[in-house]
């Protein structure tokens, strides 16, 4: 296998742009990678590169025709990052990527920006080797994946006649483990919701009221108590009520190809069991739904006390929906408990994002096939199939306006501390990436584009039943 | 009564340094507000002054001895200020005080610059008039009271021959009303505690774990949440034990002078009321003990959402404490406390701070009657005895330390705002201020010494038995 430094030392000026996407202060910066990747993507061979603006962040787009009677491929990847916080964990500077080992650190480099990259290197050594590409191909690399792509609906809604094609291939999830190849076939929704408690009170002296008034941050943390059960269940009245069971035969799959509780404990760095009574770890983050809390923010936030009774506090939750949770009914049970539980005399304030429903995908199809073998060639080991407890939005985006099944070809490792702090990417996987990128390509121009009619809703459970 | 414009023009000098103690980039303008203080002194014409450096912010001190045989009075105030936090709700720069109308506006100007720049400018006028004070006069003021005074005891008890004096005065607490003067003869105790939660496991994912882990946020909100009963009683074991019950009598005096429960939501700015059964809203604040949260905060705190689950969360709690609570006792309490509510697998710790003890002062003290004569000369009316919610720790250091009753003597109003942004301070209330302490000196010198000499401990029912 070709372990070419130029492909690292291309990666690393990739990773140097700090293309924060919530952080307003990086729009320049975030515009000069999307130019960078332009270009790199024009350098590559690639025809048609263009730059798509929209109201934030801007798209990146190229493509390689080949023949009308081949497969379209359409390779989707964001070079946008999560925040490099809290800074201090950091043990490199996290937009100046570093090789360790066998590793590269820095933010990125997993999620997903090198994951982006195997595919852009795989194109380019196919085309080195023998001047056209196997299949047609389309890139699109977008900027605002970590907020919750609110430009991209639009964007693929406008130009699906541009952006037709036959599968889509996303590498933005992970393998079981290292040399285990994993092919993700279910994802779970998300919806971020913050609420901010104000009571009709101004700022009080703590010694002068305190006592005699009902603090919007004890208000807060009264009604977050109770989002949990004693049994760790979400109490919000029919919030399970889309929720799919597992079937045996799924359930059975799981259990044994899927990490077992101990394992998702250690790679969590705790000891601590908790969650949903009657549900393995795997299935917990896969095929339950949950609620994070991931900011609290209420009363003076600078160093030292002040003693002042605060007039309003905030929240910030992450839910991650599962089959059938859809987010739109989800965001109103949410809001109605929360106006039902906070006691009179407080303001309540809703701000969601990143509405992402389920996914659900089919593993019959012969795209499906051509990226099993593609990894089986590669890695020595059919890949086994997972669910994963992440949101790839865009996915239901190629489903609805492309009519287009996804294959998540995912090459991050579980000790790859994607939006923590230390990221890093396995670099023997980043070139097995490439080859099995290559491989995938090649298998997929073997298949006769109206195999693709058959239905991509497949239902799971027939697959379960035979591979059980 | 003189309205001299100087005045004004010299306190909005003083008004002008940002000296929040709080605020490590301070120190410097704390140092020069402290040269401009000792500067101010000597001009007016009292001696001896000095800058005393402590490990933090310097007090400056001055004297005036007319003779051994004269009562000597210790005039303490403190030229720091609280930070001038949420700056988008202030109507004006907080350090450059404006007049409108019969208000003075600006951080400091109530609590506490422009109730201490009373005492000087009485000195002044005193002097200026007679060419000589009264009675013997000391003046300490200092930097560091609203981070606790963490340097005062030690400088105090270092110096407690060199402070000696019969009486302290402190004005830093508020009159019952415009025009109704008060003399406050308790005060809460206080505590400031931080409690820091960390898990085990680092920052993760919310997808990728979201489910299966216990976060260290949502821990908090539950062993907050159980910090109040439903009753809105402190729910620690133990916590009241040590609480004084008002007598019947002081609780009817109480009902009589104090403000209503009306009176007390209005000046908080809610109609909600909340609190411990079965006491009025200024026994709340005065004769009860309360626990606020000031502080919470855990996760991502910049814009936008971050998907992570926070490794730590902490609260910031200001607890008041009334007589006969101790806050050593009460701070092993609440560690206990959360040592025992918080589960399994996470790591507390504690920051203490501010710790100080309630007051409870005799009001049968020929000083406490020389205060309340002069009050009557100036505003018309004797003063109504009061009890706070506030804390002012030096107190109990001149009790313990130079065996010196206070009195204190405030000036400040409900309306003033103080901690919160556009504190204000009414300019016709501090030129009666500066009538009220001259007349207090004049009063005070006819003070035989001796008279002190009794207990300053005498039991308050009794003083209640007859008012009423």
């Amino acid at each position: 296998m070709s372990f070419n430094p130029r492909y690292i030392s291309e990666l690393k000026d990739f990773l140097s742009f700090p293309t924060v996407s919530s952080d307003s202060t990086k729009k320049k910066d975030i515009q000069r990678c999307a130019q960078w990747l332009a270009t790199h993507l024009q350098k590559t061979g690639l025809k048609k590169v263009k730059i798509f603006q929209t109201r934030l962040h801007p798209l990146v787009y190229a493509e390689y025709t080949v023949s009308p009677e081949l497969p379209t491929i359409l390779f989707y990847g964001h070079y946008d990052v999560q925040p490099a916080i809290p800074l201090q964990k950091w043990k490199l500077e996290p937009f100046s990527p570093v090789v360790k080992g066998d590793y590269i650190y820095g933010r990125g480099t997993a999620d997903d920006k090198g994951q982006l990259f195997i595919h852009i290197k795989a194109i380019e050594e196919v085309l080195k080797k023998t001047g056209k590409l196997p299949v047609n191909v389309k890139c699109l690399f977008e900027g605002e994946e970590e907020i919750g792509s609110p430009n991209l609906p639009d964007f693929i809604r406008r130009n699906k006649e541009y952006l037709k094609c036959d599968a889509a291939v996303v590498s933005d999830t992970k393998m079981l483990s290292m040399g285990q190849p994993a092919i993700t076939y279910s994802l779970r929704g998300t919806l971020n919701m913050e609420i901010t408690i104000t009571g009709k009170n101004k700022e009080l002296h703590s010694g002068s009221y305190g006592g005699m008034v009902y603090s919007p941050l004890q208000v807060l943390c009264e009604v977050v108590s109770k989002l949990y059960t004693e049994k760790s269940r979400i109490s919000i009245p029919g919030f399970y009520a889309d929720v799919e069971n597992l079937t045996i035969n799924e359930k059975k799959y799981m259990a044994k190809v899927g990490p077992s509780d101990e394992r998702m404990l250690k790679e969590a760095g705790t000891d601590r069991n908790w969650g949903e009574e009657g549900y393995s770890n795997f299935e917990k983050i896969t095929v339950r739904p949950a609620i994070s809390i991931t900011t609290i923010k209420g009363g003076y936030q600078g160093e030292g006390f002040k003693n002042v009774i605060p007039a309003s506090a905030s929240i910030k939750l992450n839910v991650r929906l599962v089959p059938n949770q859809n987010p739109l009914k989800i965001e109103k049970l949410l809001m109605n408990y929360f106006t039902e539980m906070v006691p009179r005399g407080f303001e309540l304030k809703f701000n969601t994002a990143s509405k992402a429903k389920p996914v659900l995908l089919s593993i019959k199809s012969p795209y499906i096939k051509a990226a099993s073998e593609s990894y089986k060639e590669v890695f020595g080991k059919s890949p086994v199939f997972l669910r994963s407890g992440g949101t790839i939005p865009v996915v239901n985006m190629f489903k609805d306006f492309l009519k287009a099944p996804t294959i998540l070809m995912g090459f991050g490792l579980p000790s790859d501390n994607i939006h923590a702090p230390n990221e890093n990417f396995h670099l023997p996987t980043f070139f097995k990436g490439i080859q099995t990128s290559i491989s995938f390509m090649k298998n997929v121009s073997a298949i006769k584009k109206a195999e693709n009619s058959s239905s991509p809703e497949t239902l799971l459970q027939e697959i379960f039943n035979t591979t059980n």
